[in-house]
């Protein structure tokens, strides 16, 4: 049997081990990717530390597991029913293995359905030399597009479908984009570029609000150095006195959720995309919904596929640059400076990189340096 | 100087008198109506009440006021520079005086922009012989449509806004509505018209519950009877367990909003209309918004002209049939009668319209016994 | 082997035959589906007649191949690599056997990808005991739909998008739809049961306009007896001189294009469903698509499967009853006579349905008397 | 009496005269305005050149008329019941005055009703220093906007329009552009600052294209060096086989209209807005529309106000730069030399502005050097 290094987390503890693993086999829907690069997401960050929410949602029964769910990487198996995808594919994954019978995935929503599964939290994940997938969440890339940022397209797209909503009608608008993280990043950066004509950011990490500035804010303000209604009346001033027209709420705070409630304007929309740390959460339901008359669209994952169809565009285009929001790249048997790069606070990274191969990475380093 | 009766809010208590006031003359771009029917509404209950919203939102200092918004009747004068109306229109009123220069209103969202006044609230309203309004809110009615129905389409475009939402995506699709109210009655009819598949009523009243099931209701809860758990439990269970496409929150108690909430599947749709008595509302932000993937539409007012349009062409085609949520009617010198009427807990009663003239009264009255 | 009934196209020419023919086994993501109600579509009709279409679209060398493809039925056998559907499952067929590669499928567009195959044309169709389908393209049908009902959803759901267009915006709204097939007919029930407030029938035949008010069309015109200025002129006299909201072009010809593209009014909607016996067709390009500001929804087929999911929804509540089009129903061993009752000029049938089963025909004659 | 110079359009034959006329003064809901810059559109052209159209449309009994309506201005004076604009106001001007009592305005499309009037055809045009419009059709500009970029904002609201068609999803998405004129130039730079992110020019004369490369073009064609299948097969070529996923036609030939129907993608969508020299026009219909699934948006004007916002604020930001469609500017007593320009062919200018005063000349010449 033929073996790969993997990143896997073999306790119910801090941290993870690189070990030798078999080389997986597909079933008959399934593929197999030999991995090119692989990006850390929070939530890889919650199974590494082993959090509450970790332990409750893969629990200690289900290790060892291997981690991770943002990739890019060559297809060199397919199982016997695989229709789509064929070996030599550059493909990236969709996290989210929808059930094709449920009411959602029939009505085209796969994003959102029941008895959804997630690759890395309930199968095996990519932090390894060679992972498996269903062949339903496979999404070919462009070939122009360099695996190191192949792999970010995940968390790019939560960006990309939090700012564009459900209808993607953003042009010459305003926006609102709270956070310092890699999605609250890249999600200026789409803005940007989708023709969002003032975007003020409000953060807090001076590392990260230079990224931001990179990626296209045109105003920013520091949340922990501001009252809310300071924000407030900054925001006002800046809008006429109405507001914006979109504010997308990316933490989950409650002063991040106030903010957004406050700073959308009259029939504008709200973007509920950050998880708050305790549900229920206060929130202006009178002056901030009703008598607003605005919309609140609940964003979670990406369209299946119509996100990644535009990810792909504005990235073989060169419009979007995401590479400010890549702060880091090792190889993947460096995991472990990746996760301790993720948990510094305060922050001093963004997106991180692994690279199984010594000559992807290598090739991302000098991409990363042009 | 002629004069007119009229109900005016004399004193900052509960009640109000008929008196003998002018008959107004119009600004040039406002104009005169004779008031063929006029209803009650929730907002003339509490000015009546004269409760502390009242006394906040009007305060003493206005008073002498006449009461009233709903309403259909007989253009007598026009100003000097109204371009729409002429004197002989069937016309009802928009009770959302909007400022035209207000930002949402120069992008087409009326009815909900800044410096908004309210007719009956900022200004004398309809509960009188005549009353003036602005040009900019009058809405031509169809003259095939009996005074007693063209009275309330101002609650009745409540209605079918809350029902459409700003998409109008509805047939074909299921429903929870809440409430007891007049409202709510009418986005029953609305729903069952507009081709809502099931539709789920939760309300407490025996005797609005019945009103309800002849405006079309399929399923009914009492919320007074059940737990929230029950009422979920029903409700998955006549949607193949996925929840309601959309839901209606027509009440604005902490019960009503989590049961809505908790009702609409992934990826469906929320209407906020109910006014809560107290905001912040705790809301299941991560369960009920972000991960669930839906869209909430704070629905406040009407879509002017667009609902109204709809609302017409649904009464002058007798599709919808709103006579079942009209209880009561009375002649506009019983006016206490018909607030006694509206206070009446358990409620026995739904929409009351008065009339200040013989004739239209009992032509109403004849109509509603056909 | 196991043998069934078929109705086979034997011979490049007119007419088919019953034959015995092997019940067919699945592929691994097919399965097979012993029929209970199949329809006659207008597709079959063609390829009955053989007409050049036929020859050019099937082709001599396909032959021998079974006809059909609007059905209802029970799995009898899944292929191994089926998931969400399981033997007993009752169930009906999309007929666009999509290929999920293509961009518009990734995109959700399912019912219009290239590489599109459709059951009946591509492959051996249902007008027989038992018939293989896609997993793909089956629809779980409500066990309370009636088989001769859930037999015409495919058509009926050509109907529903069409009325409904891309946006399901038609609630209080007018419509034009042109047309005496079954599928005009089934649109004008749709529209009315949605909502549609005033419902502008152009047909030709006695038999199906009789229908179409069965259906609930408000208003009709005979296209033979009048002429294009006098049908504009009555639409215009009905919509206050504005147009209607809405016109369904049904039916293809010159004249109903002419029709459609005169009646729909400015910033109105046009569906494009007839195919024209000829393209390129004049169309008045500036003042009925330019200066008009209209949009023209070009469909075909129905969405998959949200199309599936409202109909099947207004079926179940008996919101939509569609029998009124269903105008002969037949055992499967005289389908020449259902051919024959299609072909009748002037027209004197609609939808037809045939049964392999002569307990369901018996239950469905039963229930069509009811 | 005060008197202006203004381009008076004198006699029914080609060309015009600088005449002093008479500053007009207000109607009650109109206002009176200084011009600042103002831009030739080409249907000052076609009444500069008298041809049949001009002859038709406007009538020799017209005459003498001022020409002109693409404007930036301050407000001197304002009739007695205007209420949103205020003397000193720095605005532009919307050509259409809609009639607010007609249907589609009372909907929210002012932009395509009935008895509309339009400024410079139906009334006294703005090549002039002063000149009257209706308050309802001014749009307050920011002041940080140049004269001669916000004289264009007409033309370019044409354009934005155009590109963001009716629900303005255009992010990520590839685009075939057509035409030479100012509009498609400008369409081309809406599109790159607003997602687009492959955009594809067809056009015929190097000066304009090259000003289309500077706009953003990604790819270009010329029409008069390639056949319609060379075109195809290279926008196939770089679209995956698939087609564009919209399709702006602004020429409105048989070849252009030709070309954007076989290009647009299956469910993609095609915007009209080129006037075709004859209507009716031969389209495909059965490939094109019905088959294909695609969506018409006939554009005519600009959404009021939505489109103006959203180009003020891209304007304002900085996000788009019209300077390269600007290829003149003049004194407006040089107005002939701005016409001759204009009819140059092979075409060697776009955008042409006029300026009444000479130190906004000045200033305008000043700052397109920059």
């Amino acid at each position: 049997m033929e073996t790969m290094k993997a990143v896997v987390k073999t306790k119910p503890e801090f941290g993870a081990e690189l070990q030798d693993k078999p080389i997986p086999k597909p079933q008959p829907d399934w593929l197999i990717v030999k991995v090119r690069a692989t990006s850390i997401c929070g939530t890889d960050v919650h199974i590494y530390k082993w959090d509450p929410w970790s332990a409750d949602r893969i629990g200690a029964k289900a290790l060892p597991q291997i981690l991770g769910h943002e990739v890019a990487g060559e297809v060199v198996e397919v199982g016997s029913s695989c229709k789509r995808i064929k070996v030599g594919d550059y493909i990236s994954a969709e996290t989210h293995i929808y059930d094709p019978g449920d009411l959602t995935s029939m009505l085209g929503a796969f994003h959102v359905g029941k008895n959804m599964k997630i690759l890395g939290v309930d199968y095996d994940g990519c932090f390894a030399e060679y992972f498996a997938l269903p062949e339903s969440i496979c999404w070919p890339n462009d070939k122009s597009i360099p695996s190191v940022i192949a792999s970010i397209q995940e968390p790019l797209g939560n960006a990309c479908y939090a700012v564009l909503g459900e209808d993607a009608d953003v042009a010459g608008k305003s926006m609102v984009i709270t956070g310092d993280g890699p999605i609250s990043l890249f999600a200026i950066g789409v803005a940007r570029v989708c023709g969002v004509a003032k975007i003020i950011h409000l953060g807090k990490y001076d590392f990260n609000m230079e990224i931001a500035r990179k990626m296209g804010a045109d105003l920013q303000l520091y949340t922990n150095q501001t009252t809310a209604q300071e924000r407030l009346e900054f925001v006002m001033d800046h809008t006429g006195g109405d507001g914006v027209d979109i504010a997308l709420e990316m933490v989950g705070s409650q002063d991040s959720i106030n903010d957004c409630f406050a700073m959308v304007r009259k029939a504008g929309r709200l973007t509920a995309f950050g998880i708050a740390p305790e549900s229920p959460v206060p929130v202006d339901y009178n002056n901030g919904i009703v008598f607003k008359g605005c919309q609140i669209h609940g964003i979670n994952g990406r369209k299946i596929f119509d996100t990644w169809y535009r990810n792909r565009n504005l990235l073989a285009s060169c419009r979007l640059d995401p590479t400010p929001v890549i702060t880091n790249i090792f190889p993947l048997s460096e995991f472990a400076t990746g996760f301790e790069k993720m948990l510094e606070r305060p922050r001093k990274s963004a997106k991180v990189v692994l690279f199984p191969d010594k000559a992807e990475y290598e090739a991302a380093a000098k991409f990363m340096k042009e």
